[in-house]
């Protein structure tokens, strides 16, 4: 069967090796006689996996040992309220920047455990810029950002300067480039596109914020009970952890976040020369902060939409219809998605551009 | 390789052709030119994969409209608190029968929500027993019970009789035989028993119970979320799933879960006659407790466990040491556990009795 190029925007592509090797240890993992799926998360092969899987984390990304590195479950979804719940006194405040649907979903939870304050929102214009003059009370516990917006395209391609610790959201954008962790208190990713497979959510946080607050927080939802755990205090996602380790370790051999980050801005050139040079096409968000995972554009002539996704889908480009929320098309060119995949899109765009301009 | 008889206690032995199927699906879904692990949760074939799970799951164990069928994640543990969260008003009060380490885990996330009304424990006899004489005051909101004890080896094989609905978490033994689930008002269980592999959680929950208490609950711990968006609040774990519903298509071509059930009686009797008939071993349960999942037996002699375990492992027998609370010997048997894998494991505690015996 030929591999299609999948755009979508997460559950999204890995690398083929990563699906042949998961693949493998679903029939037998390195000859043990047992699937990776049969395997205890208390045995020492899955402790290897666990354990590299953590280092690979620590090492692409330089973390250092005053944060911990844990793979969850529930998504970033479950971080929008286990970040207040852990570290959000009923008296304190919490900076929050508005820059789309995920931002939204998270401002919503914080109000159960103390103040939230929107420094500054996107939501008028859209949420087709990141907002960049706004000030951060040097009282709040923590600002709290969306690093890339899968659903509007934007991504902060700068860390805001602020005097409290960041917490992050980096779902769809996590390990695409090198990150200086030093302004992070909390790094939360849910694994589904840059990551892995959906499944799990590495939860990176800095030791020193925890233990502050006095609130009862049940035992599943306690960052201290993960750390002290291993991220095993259940049963952890087994296979989806053992996908992600394996993807963590073509980044490693493929030029760690160095490589990525040059892929892919060269991928993100491709895509983006071509919005601007079609004539049938426009991008969706501002120039300069187009995210470098998903690159989101429409048709001038919205009449022709259903006719382009017909002819990219039958060219084998899939996943390319915009959210819902946004319309027109999204191309996701997450870390796997090769140059040629990006070209395949580009050329149907000229294509069809060359049908549509010779009728 | 040789595949080994694997009596891990969960994550756990799954059908062969589950192993297969889902390998398969890793490399290209159904021809469809993508991995089960890229595709999107709002794809057709993964919507369906969705859809054929919870239908399964509805004709496996007879479940009516008015109960809904949820496939979460977070595992048993994250459901110890949900339950109270959503059902247990700070006024009210919840019963719950203390059969072992789970039940006590489970117990201790109430409080916060509510009051909590343990109405027996096993306790003082080690959990060796499930208690029987109780009363559940009918004011309760529900009653808890853990149905099956994995690490004890013990299950309750009648439903308690009770004016009040019973939550039950059916981690270890759900679909291992039918299930009239009318008393129950939530059943949950994590998958990496008889369901499936780690990852995700399955919830069946009666419409009628919810809605009746004002407390504030994040969006991801409300069961409402999740039933108004078929699980797909956000992005679900879609291999867990995708592996699970095809372990549900294996049982239901196998007889569906009276068959499962005889299998499991077959099986049971196979293990336990051994631990009886044999002059080395004896069972650690009460007989009549005796689970039809995990079957737990202890050497009289323990100086001799090591060289029974080595024995055992060099005869392709693994995962049989006890949980560290209880020491000597479970053997797992669940749903997908072939007889022949018992024989082999009674054949080595024969061939023991033999070796110790003769010398």
């Amino acid at each position: 069967m030929k591999k299609l190029h999948n755009f979508s925007a997460g559950p999204s592509i890995l690398p083929q090796e990563v699906f042949e090797k998961a693949a493998a240890g679903v029939r037998d993992l390195n000859g043990s006689g047992l699937s990776i799926l049969e395997m205890s998360h208390r045995s020492a092969p899955f402790k290897e996996i666990y354990n590299e899987a953590v280092s690979l984390v620590r090492e692409l990304l330089g973390i250092s040992d005053e944060m911990e590195v844990l793979f969850l479950t529930g998504g970033a979804s479950t971080q929008f309220f286990m970040v207040p719940l852990n570290l959000l006194d009923e008296q304190g405040q919490a900076a929050y920047l508005d820059t789309g649907t995920w931002s939204t979903k998270a401002i919503k939870e914080v109000s159960q455990f103390g103040k939230v304050n929107v420094v500054a929102s996107g939501k008028e214009d859209g949420y087709t810029s990141i907002p960049k003059s706004y000030a951060v009370p040097s009282a709040s516990t923590y600002f709290h950002i969306t690093s890339n917006n899968t659903i509007y395209g934007t991504q902060l391609h700068e860390v805001p300067q602020v005097d409290v610790p960041i917490v992050a959201d980096m779902s769809s954008d996590i390990m695409s480039g090198p990150l200086n962790t030093d302004p992070y208190g909390v790094i939360y990713a849910g694994a589904q596109k840059n990551l892995g497979p959906a499944g799990t959510t590495l939860v990176i946080i800095r030791k020193s914020l925890l233990g502050k607050i006095e609130r009862q927080i049940p035992t599943m939802l306690n960052y201290q009970t993960h750390i002290e755990k291993n991220s095993a205090f259940n049963t952890p996602p087994v296979f989806p952890i053992y996908a992600t380790m394996l993807n963590l370790r073509w980044l490693k051999a493929n030029g760690g976040l160095a490589g990525a980050k040059a892929r892919n801005e060269e991928k993100a050139k491709v895509i983006y020369d071509e919005i601007d040079r079609n004539t049938l096409f426009e991008g969706v968000t501002v120039a300069e902060d187009r995210s470098l995972m998903n690159a989101t554009f429409v048709l001038k002539d919205p009449s022709l939409e259903a006719d382009f996704v017909e002819r990219a889908t039958s060219a084998g480009c899939v996943g390319i219809k915009g959210h819902r929320s946004v319309g027109g098309f999204r191309a996701s060119i997450y870390n796997a998605m090769p140059k040629s995949s990006v070209q395949a899109l580009v050329d149907q765009m000229q294509a069809f551009e060359h049908h549509v301009t010779s009728h």
